[in-house]
Formats: C-alpha cells, sequence, structure tokens
C-alpha cells in the first residue's frame, strides 16, 4: 500500500502558489503548509476543506519562521526553541482539522527545516518532539537522518520517493530552485518501480535502492497536474 | 463560585511583560496569548507549563493579526477571515495543552478584538464561529454584545468583573493606556460585593448592576501581583 | 503635460504579481511598494533598476502594515504612528534609488491608505506630513480630501485618471477587488479625452469633469500590458 | 579623538528595552535599531529625535530580518539579498534623519548579522555593498574579518573596544546572553588605557593589544547608566 503526497496550500494573502484544486483528485495525502513559510489562516482552512472534499488526508507542513524566504532560509534555532515553533504550527493546522471533523495524518517539515533535519540529529529530534505530542508518524527521506531519528520516534517515520525530481548515483537527491518539467509517463513508471522493487534510476542510469512508502510531487513543477494524474493512474492499484 | 482571570504570557523575544510567575498563584484561569499580538511559541509553551504547575486553567486569548500595534489597533477583517484567523491562534495554542495533557477552558478574546465584539455582531458571531470550533465559552462583558452574541453560543458565556479597572455610572469600563495603581484592600471587596451581590461601585459612588462569573486582574496594573494576592485572599470561599 | 503611473514591484518571496517587465516600457511613473503590503528588499532593488533601465521616474507606494491583507484591511493608527510608518517606507525606498543615483519623485499611498486619506482629513495629513519629509507631490484623486490636503502640501498634488476603473455618475470610482479586462482602444480613447478635455464618461454614459494630471493602469488587470500600451501610444504626444 | 557609542532604540511596540533616555547624555554615537530585530516606525523617529536633542550622531544598526529571535539567530542569506535587507534598513533610518536634517554616520550590524561577518568575508562584503551605497564608514571589531574587509571600503572602518564585556587572552570577546554588571571606576580606567595605549585586559589579566576608535557600552547591562557615564568622564579629554 502506497500514498502519494504533495504540498498543499502554499498560497497567501493575494497571491497564488501551485493548482491546488487541479492536484487534489491526484493524490491521497496533502501537506498543508501552516503559516510559517507560507499561507495564511484563510488558505489553510480552505486547503484542509478542499481536502475533505476529495478524500484527501492532511498532515502539517511546518517550517522555519521565514516567510520572506519560503522557509528555504537555514537558520539557527535552538532546540526548544525549534520544538516549541513546530507545536504551535501543527495545533494551528489542527484547529481547521477539528472544525472538518477530520484527525491529522502525520507531519513533513518543509524546505530548509527538512534539509536541516536530514543531516543534523538535534534538530531531527526537535522536530521528532512535536511530533509526538500530536501522536503522528514523520515523513522523511530514507537512508538519512529522518530515518534515523524518525524511524525511533512513537509515531513512526514514512518514507517518500520524489517523482518529480532526479536522483544522484549516492541516493541524494539533485536539488534546483525551479522545477523542471518531466515527463509523466517515464516519471509514473519510474514511480511503480520505487514502490514495488524499490529501485530508482539515477540521473546517470544507475540503478540505485530506494525505500518508498509514498511518492511525493511538487505543485510548482510546470506540468504538475499531469505528472501527478498519471502517477495516480500507474499507482492505483497500490494506493491504499 | 467564582473564577480570577488574568492575561498571560504576553512576552516576546527578548521583551518581557507582567510578571506571570508572580501572579500565577493568585489567579484560577489564565487567558494565554496566542502569537497574533504578544507571545511566541516559546513564551506560550512555558506559559501553559507554568499554569500547569499551579493548577490554574488555561484559555486562548487571540487577537487581530497586529503585533506592531499589541492588538489595540482596530482593523476591518472579513468575516470569515476573522473566523480562520481565531481558529489558527487557539489551535496553536491547543497544541501546547495537549502537550500538558490540559484542556482548553474558554476563549477570550484580546485588545481591540475584545472591544470590536462588544459592540459589533458580525465580529461578535466571527469569533464565536472559531469558539464552536473547540466547544468552549467564551469570556466578555455582560451588558454588550458579548453577551448577547456569545450567551446564545454552543459553548456558552462567561461574564468578567475588572478588579482594576473604573466603572462608569452607565457601566462602561474607563480603559487607559496606562494602568493605575489600585488599592489592593478595597479592589478585593469591591470584587466581593460584584460576585457576591452583583453589584458594582462607578467612579462617581453610584451603585450599578454586574454580572460577574469572574473577576479580571492585569498583570500591567503597576502592584499587579498585590491585587491578584488581596482579590484571591478575599474571594477564596467562592473559588471553584 | 501628462504621465502615465502604474504600481509596481508587488511580488514577494517566491511569489509574482503582475508583469512589471512587459508594463514598464510602457509607463513613465512607477509606484514602488514599500515592503508593507508587497514587496521585499530584493524585489524593491530589482524594480528601482528596472525602471532605471526604462527610463521611468519612481514614486513610493507606501501602505498600511498589513501584509497578510495586501494592504487592502483598514486599520486605525495614530496620525504619529502613521507619519513614521510612511516615512520608514520611503526612506525605504530612497535607499534603492540613491543606489541607482535616482531622485524620489512621488509618493501614492496603496490600498486602504489611499481610501482612508480620501476621506479622512487625519490620515491624509499624516500622510503629507510624511511626503514633505522628502518634498516630494503625493499623487491621488481630485475632488476627495486628497486634494483639499494634499493640494496644500509643499510638495503639491498630482490627480490621476483611472484608465483600467469605471467611474459612477458622481465622479466616484468602482473598486472591485478583481479587475476586468478592458478594451485597450476605447480606453486609450477615453484616457486622451479626460486628459486633453477633463472630460470622463461614467458608466452610464454621462460625462463628467475629471482632472488628469496623469493616467493610472494596474498591473492586475487581465490585459494589463496591452491597455498600457495603448494608452501610452495614445498619449504619446502628451507625455512628459 | 574617541567616540562613545551605544546601541539605541531597541524597543518594540508597548515593550521596553533599556533606558536611551538616561544613557543619551553620556554616549556620542547611537547604532539606532532598525525595525529587523527590534523597533518600529515610532521608535525610530522617537530615538533620532532623542539623539538630536544631545548632539549625538546617529548609525544605523541593521540587522537579519528575525524579529522574534531579537537578530540572535544566524540565517543563511544570498548575498545580494543581504545587501538589499541593509540598504533597505538603512534607508529606512535615513527617512528619520532627514527629517531631523542630521546626516547618517556610520552602519554597525547587530547581533549574527555582526557576528557573522566577523568570521565570513562574503557576509562582510554584502553588508559593505550596502554602506557604499550611503557612503558611511563601518564599526567593528580590529582584528576580524570586519578590519579586513571594511577597512577596505570606501567608507572606512571604525574599530571598537567593549567596555563592559570580557576579552580572553586571544583578543576574543567573551558574550553571554545576559550581561553582568561591570564596575563602572574600573571600567572607565580600562577603556582609557584601551584608547590611549592600545592595550587591553583580559579575564585572566594577560595585557592584550587592542586598536579602539571608539567605546561601546551596552543597554543591557545591569548598571548600564553609571557605567557609561564613568566611561563618559573618564573618556571626557579624548571624546570627539
Amino acid at each position: 500500500m502506497v500514498a502519494i503526497n504533495c504540498d498543499m496550500g502554499e498560497a497567501f494573502s493575494i497571491y497564488r502558489c501551485g493548482d491546488d484544486e487541479g492536484l487534489m483528485p491526484w493524490i491521497t495525502l496533502a501537506n498543508v503548509a501552516c503559516g510559517f513559510h507560507a499561507s495564511d489562516p484563510r488558505v489553510m482552512r480552505r486547503t484542509v476543506a478542499l481536502a475533505k472534499e476529495h478524500g484527501v488526508k492532511v498532515g502539517a507542513h511546518p517550517s522555519l519562521p521565514d516567510r520572506e524566504g519560503f522557509g528555504r532560509r537555514e537558520m539557527k534555532m535552538e532546540r526548544d526553541e525549534l520544538t516549541a515553533a513546530v507545536i504551535y504550527q501543527v495545533g494551528a493546522l489542527s484547529g481547521f482539522l477539528r472544525e472538518q471533523g477530520m484527525e491529522l495524518n502525520h507531519v513533513k517539515p518543509h524546505g530548509s527545516l527538512y534539509g536541516m533535519a536530514a543531516r543534523d540529529e538535534q534538530v531531527a529530534e526537535a522536530v521528532a518532539d512535536a511530533a509526538a505530542v500530536f501522536g503522528v508518524p514523520l515523513m522523511g527521506m530514507a537512508g538519512t537522518v529522518h530515518e534515523k531519528v524518525w524511524g525511533a520516534s512513537p509515531g513512526g517515520f514514512i518514507s517518500e520517493y520524489y517523482a518529480d525530481l532526479d536522483y544522484r548515483p549516492d541516493g541524494s537527491l539533485i536539488i534546483t530552485r525551479e522545477h523542471a518539467a518531466f515527463d509523466p509517463g517515464s516519471s509514473a513508471q519510474k514511480a511503480v518501480r520505487a514502490v514495488t522493487d524499490g529501485v530508482a534510476t539515477a540521473v546517470d542510469g544507475t540503478e540505485i535502492p530506494v525505500r518508498a512508502d509514498c511518492v511525493c510531487v511538487h505543485s510548482d513543477t510546470p506540468n504538475a497536474v499531469d505528472l501527478a494524474k498519471a502517477v495516480h493512474e500507474a499507482l492505483r492499484p497500490h494506493l491504499s
């Protein structure tokens, strides 16, 4: 059983970001931004309602407190300060879930918080302390500190495979500021292989092992809806 | 049965505000700031933990989104936008309550949001919609739109008497930017009369009817701790 | 001699807003957002550089401190507080002008600050006090408090005609949250009449007097670039 | 000729920070916070006016964009982004100086921005690019990247000696979150030696060379006013 997750609700004020309405039908887990890097209370409320309409489960997508940098600028925070920042954000999202009669499904940190937690145990533990308050699993990358720390957390760990990013032969991701378009068909087939065989193909053709409890698509990939739809259709037999 | 409430956790960043440690022993309900006019996640977390230590119940103290104006500048927000802003804040606080195994007790809006809701039914209803999500009562002033709208809300209404503000003969409060010191003994005796007899004495000596389910003290009154202690001791037989 | 002005630099963080590159060739005055309702330091710096490339003069476009509401939510601020907020924003923009060796041309308030200043002398005077620090004119609508207060200010007053908004027979504007597309040809001809004859045509066909030192186009009108180009071409003989 | 500098205007909203009124008579340079780690437009305006009253020259005290962390949390910003952030802040302050008919005297970065610029040439250069727009010197610590980069900048470099911090035998500062009280008399005598002989005494008694164009006192040292007054009186013959 596998899931398809996507970061959602990253609009803010008058600004749009990604085609949430177009994507929601093709995903099964929405990681909803919590107002620290993107979103605002009204956007969060609408995004949770949209997820409910489509039967999509909702996780929190907390960030470093950095709206201007969209949560992509690393910041040094003390451990307790970071835990408190994550509890605050997940709690805020939980208010909107409560309104819809929904349960929080997971926590997936955003941007630099995700990246820092993949390398730094202190950061990963600070986030885990917050997720433990809500008793939910953390989502991240297998083979990194995510798996090491979050795999041992009470709520457990959900590993993800990226359908719209390239992998290096060492299994690390090639992160670019602007996402390139990916061919939906071949991305979907790669996603199926990752999920069923635990194998990803790196940019140089090398086959590398991956662990994929779920597949991530990004709303800012140029052809995001087509890609999500293709991944959804290819994975349909495996979707939870 | 009566309660003593105080706004708490209004520090921010390196800035202090009020002697929360000194006041917590003498109150029974803490209205905890939620980060929109004051507080930050670390301050909220510490304030909730401090309340738990002292057996003090915690309510949310949400505000208009106005940190620079300390929530004291009126803002025109659309009704759904305001409801979403209050759900966000109350939800955020609920995360810290969950960590401590505590239940949310009530919602008391801050500053201009409190004042606007006392006069404007749309504002009062927007706040009531948010409190209804959490199923808790709203705290405010009897004889205002607070009572009219919140008295009819599913969670109910808690009326408060101000021990450290003067009343006009028409029952309205004299709000000053800086709180003056009040004589603890006579303030405490007036609070007992308000609670037991439903009578307040206006600045001109007129006796006016009040309804007081609880007594409010402010942390920025110059002798706040002495006053809270005197009120606590005088009300002890009546405290819930 | 007439000018064409447009609000510019209203992007923020990763979010885009309006086609500044497409519009800049067709305007002569850019009202550059100053970070309170939109923009950030990097966007401001780029916008000023873009204006310089195109020989476009730059004015400040200050706002109420309300990024989440895009400066469209009315706020009650004290007069000195508002003056300080505008000095801050205009000063910040002036730093980027200084870097480019450019002079500040004017101040045009944004959104609710513009609207409040059209009705409330206190607000108009607070803004005028700030513009006086920089010795520049204020831009606004003739026939409103803008003209009354700003017309008497040391820097003077620039009146504007809106090429992409409809006028009521009483001369007031019909403001809508989303701008509709306007026919470029007829809008341009109306702008010429407003500028040369001082006559606007209201939605019901009534001819009403207008005073137009400059013509305003909005970057969020759906066909903004076509409209600006048409207005530019029609007004070419009159452009300063 | 030597100066005494102090960070000023670090209040915010209703929150106070340091006794600016008490300190202003004893300093000759005020480093005024610019709204990114502390201060707001009204506080900045008052602080500049207060400096003018006392004949104190004003420099800008820009920070990383981090109000919640008081500018003490390191953040990774791109070089152009940081330069833009500093130009924005210095420009904003310059508006208030213009109102008072004062000239900007210097730029001294705050908190983590100061610390990062002492170690990282990219950061120091980003700040220098911003100061160059205003043609003023940068203030920092001799013997660090401050001196290396800023010493070569067009506006020049002002080195400072800390009267209320301890030095290690290697010349580095012992930074503590809370400043301890210092004996005014001996601190003042040490400041005179630093200024006249270029010698500081480290915590272990070692004499170390220092270069001190000016002496810094902090407003959050417990006996800050007494210390500033003692330093002022001892340095009087040398003050510019």
